[in-house]
């Protein structure tokens, strides 16, 4: 049960883009230009930084929905699973374990990502505005994950739900829909 | 020395701002909105909670800038070192003390807000979107917090520069001003 009064209808985040609105609105905007915006990261690779990101945070709602988003990019379910199980030993490329890297510990603190970790970053081709966006896109999950579980919201069990929420954001991105999440109304389990 | 090519006369978060313009936007947007948008909490008690969490989370830029943001608008410097020295003792409401707990709960964690830290807030008179604000205020600087120190930005150490960067946000806001950070270029020590 949500600390404030949500439309029932709309679980985690969902509820709270719409509860505020002028503040849903640059948070919105932020998340399309950082993960579905011109990168020389692909769309799935950010999708996976924003996966780790929230399950090392242990938010649910938004674990599920962004491993939803990046197998749904990547077309596979391998990597994602591959990727929570360790990133040093997951099919990704060298650059992508730095970079993951990088966003774990920024999870946990800024202060937690040291010179080593960019040199090896760096060493493996990625570029400064790839370490950039890494940063925020891990600091903006650490956002996200606070807002959904600090008011308490709905975490549905059915993954279904996450299925159609992904491909909302894989198709449609992270702009405001005409009529908000109603085209989820009725894929949303009671 | 921060780990990507900044503008050297822009320390902390100003050098990522000027960097990154498009993705600087949203958040700017966003800081405005729910620091100096219409509230039924000051300025001052929304810009203590930025400092309390700034504080928590040791990010050096942030809690220097927003306590001298938060000793602005209070007219005094009292409040700010008394709630760093405990919340419980500090002067301020009952209410504010109910939302700094939320706040320093959100900090850690989304999972750590307990139904009795929304109760006791509730029996203070915090309305559903009072407690909403304070927790997206926490969230937001915890994202704020991983952006300044993930990327090793500079933190000036004379307490001039942030009572000039206080007077900036304070008396114009969170908005990109024309030219930047040009106006703060002659005031920041070398």
């Amino acid at each position: 049960m949500p600390y404030i009064e949500l439309e029932p209808h709309l679980p985690g985040i969902t509820g709270l883009l719409e509860y505020r609105k002028d503040t849903a609105q640059p948070i919105r905007e932020l998340t399309q230009f950082l993960l579905r915006g011109p990168s020389s990261l692909s769309q799935g690779e950010r999708e996976l930084i924003a996966a780790v990101v929230s399950s090392g945070n242990g938010c649910r709602f938004c674990t599920t929905a962004h491993t939803a988003a990046a197998n749904l990019l990547l077309g596979e379910k391998d990597t994602t699973s591959q990727v929570f199980a360790g990133i040093a030993t997951a099919p990704v490329s060298d650059k992508m374990k730095a970079l993951l890297t990088i966003a774990s510990r920024v999870r946990v603190s800024g202060k937690q990502v040291t010179e080593e970790d960019i040199a090896a970053a760096k060493s493996e081709g990625a570029t400064d505005i790839e370490i950039h966006d890494t940063v925020l896109i891990a600091a903006l999950f650490c956002l996200y994950n606070r807002y959904v579980d600090g008011l308490n919201t709905v975490t549905p069990d059915d993954s279904g739900y996450y299925e159609n929420l992904a491909d909302r954001i894989v198709n449609h991105g992270y702009t405001r829909l005409p009529g908000g999440y109603d085209h989820l109304k009725n894929k949303i389990p009671s």
